[in-house]
């Protein structure tokens, strides 16, 4: 049956096993425990070795689960450590304990998966340092976008090119609430709610729709992109509590909507000198935009390379089932390495790039304001923008009398000077309130 | 400067450089040897040593190229087995001599990597044996939808799922025609002679129009996705030479459009037994599937997977540059593992399910003829279909008298009872002249 090419020699495989620690059984921990053992088989055929599962470590023994008991404990540390365990699956999330747990791992010589991505996101490099001085591997595909393939394709399909660009919708909670926004015309504390009644939001959402859950993810990507240790706190971010259906609506009449987007960018000044920006924020972009079609839970991951162009990842961004398949295919990957011998790639910060301020990133505005509605208060907004060299690229005025509003979009200027326009703009007499600041993405000028 | 955390204790990486040769220097040669040479301190520090050119085998030393001319060859026997290359690229394309090269590559030791998806279609055994015995690395990303990584997610990112289905647009040439069809209205003469004017139809189309292109990539995806050795052979394939103006209107009628798509799919009978089916067809499919909006040359790939859902992969699938991207890709992956030790996953055949015949596989019809004129026929038609127990979906009239059409569309039956449904209305006097047959995709009943 099992014809693998991988050892034309007949040799006999080994009749070692690769023994498996899985560390929570929360949604994704129960389905890799399923599809261990549902997938018996095949993860054996793929692997070269049987792929056992030695324990799974919880909190609470007593909670029913669809798992054999004498494989439970509640001593995570004893697990890690056992002499029978080969990789170490981390799926606890939170910094602590699993980050000394995965350290132990690594130290004890066991490669690990994770989907840890607040972890990631703060601890990568102490890691990386232990897997590397332990010749052991770390895997965290799972920790971006759950099933969608984007650690490995920048890590290895991409390491010949040059990365420019990362952006994404990677938030699926943030990503159901503005698709809903945008179809429903309902604002956003109703729509947060029904995303909770529908299992989309958690019950306290911070995490999502603050963006931190992206801003963690953009750190992950942006390191591994640009070669450049990027930590969470390196991350620009603003969440999405702020967007009002006003906001959408107007959006709609620029041919835009908005989405939540992680970006990272390679900055290059006017003298050439690169530098890196990560930056999470609710931003209109064109209905063209191939993200702009990306609705409710799921998640999409743009990259655009020098030599590649622009490549377009998609698919479930969460989820049990999802985020294990993830999950699985960097534990049959670092099972393989345990048989075969080789490792996969680790963190590189070979290229050490600074990181950018936000303030000198040239991005665009949206501005929506309520404003005096009588002559010459056009000119007058417009002119704070030209005092500041950001100009226009599109006005709409909505409303008359008390409910006047002019909604504008600026073209390219570093985010600092847009910034001070909209500063300016709350000190005028004929603005009464400045109610909306997004920016736009996705255009090329 | 190197702060790669996989070298952390700070030995000196070794002085050894990784000599590389290339076979053919056409487009996308020509973007890997200036890549090499633009990107190489990139590419060192992604190594861990210099990738350096040993030499490119070409068949003209005259031909005037962008290269120290010393580095030419014409002896590709020669620079394969060269002591000091470590990794053959292969770049020339077609069976011969290319099979033989990267055959001699492997049995001297070489790690190969190749975007020759015809060779590949053939004897990916073949050459993985050799690689296997040889413990070299073979590599082909690029022989699949240029800059798109598919086969690495293929391969890697679920190796811990089952894929059900990979279906893609994977020819480039036929997509902007298909695409450019629709748009405009032309018919397929006049829009293949505007393709290759453009440059995206090669002066002899007959590989991608009549669909051997694609049905060599959907070889090489059946293969990886299913774990079964699947040649071109076992591949059905039809081009898209029959396709005409009026079924891209028809096709709108029914909200489709068409395209010409490759089809890799797990197939159950009755009884749960699996096989395999790979096919290539211009069909229609619904404007709301992921495939639909893919147009001009890009090339998309939707994978479905039991655990992660469907995914899709989107990007540039020909070209000089892109396809180097996925070179590059490939030779730093081999090139690391010449440094670090280990090797990539080989073709795996494990499963080495059975193909299934076009006949058994389950399929929608859409047939366009030109009908008498008169009260029953309609009727007539339906009983034919009936007769072999095959329904219909939908069926639209369109003109009267002499130009009487109907177009019909069915629900899901074996291929066979379609075809045979369309050999019975050939024969039926009310029908003057069934003028299109496709099938349609992408529905889920």
């Amino acid at each position: 049956m099992n014809t693998q090419t991988d050892n034309p020699t007949g040799e006999q495989a080994e009749a070692r096993s690769i023994g498996v620690a899985v560390l929570g059984m929360g949604n994704v921990g129960t389905e890799v425990v399923r599809i261990l053992d549902e997938s018996a088989a095949d993860l054996r055929a793929r692997v070269g070795a049987d792929l056992v599962l030695r324990g799974v470590a919880v909190r609470d023994l007593a909670k029913p689960r669809k798992i054999d008991a004498a494989l439970l404990t509640t001593d995570p540390e004893a697990l890690v450590t056992r002499d029978d365990v080969d990789i170490v699956v981390e799926l606890m999330g939170g910094i602590d304990p699993a980050r000394a747990l995965i350290r132990k791992a690594l130290e004890s010589g066991k490669s690990v998966v994770t989907a840890n991505k607040a972890l990631l996101a703060e601890y990568t490099g102490e890691l990386a340092t232990a897997a590397a001085s332990a010749r052991a591997d770390l895997y965290f595909e799972a920790a971006v976008a759950g099933a969608i393939p984007v650690i490995r394709p920048l890590t290895q399909s991409l390491a010949g090119d040059t990365v420019e660009r990362v952006a994404g919708i990677v938030n699926g909670t943030t990503n159901f609430i503005l698709s809903a926004m945008a179809e429903t015309g309902a604002d956003y504390a109703d729509t947060l709610a029904e995303a909770g009644r529908l299992g989309y939001a958690e019950a306290d959402p911070t995490a999502d729709v603050e963006g931190y859950d992206a801003a963690a993810k953009a750190a992950i990507l942006a390191s591994i992109a640009f070669h450049t240790r990027v930590t969470a706190a390196d991350v620009y971010r603003e969440g999405i509590s702020a967007v009002t259906a006003d906001d959408l609506v107007a959006a709609r009449k620029f041919d835009c909507t908005i989405k939540l987007l992680a970006i990272c960018e390679r900055v290059r000044d006017a003298e050439g000198a690169q530098s890196v920006s990560a930056r999470v924020y609710p931003a209109l972009i064109p209905l063209t935009h191939p993200l702009a079609s990306v609705n409710g839970a799921f998640n999409a991951i743009v990259v655009e390379a020098q030599n590649a162009g622009r490549l377009m990842f998609y698919g479930q961004g969460a989820g049990g089932a999802p985020t294990a398949s993830a999950v699985l295919g960097d534990l049959v990957m670092a099972a393989r390495n345990k048989v075969n011998g080789g490792r996969g790639p680790l963190e590189s910060t070979y290229a050490s790039l600074p990181i950018s301020s936000i303030d000198d990133v040239p991005t665009r505005y949206y501005v929506s304001m309520r404003v005096a509605d009588r002559p010459g208060v056009l000119a007058q907004i417009a002119n704070e923008f030209s005092k500041r060299s950001v100009s226009l690229a599109a006005v709409r005025q909505e409303g008359a009398g008390d409910d006047a509003r002019l909604n504008v979009v600026t073209h390219r200027a570093p985010d600092s000077a847009q910034s001070e326009c909209v500063a300016a703009l709350e000190d005028m007499d004929a603005v009464i309130k400045v109610s909306s600041v997004l920016r736009l993405e996705g255009t090329d000028d």
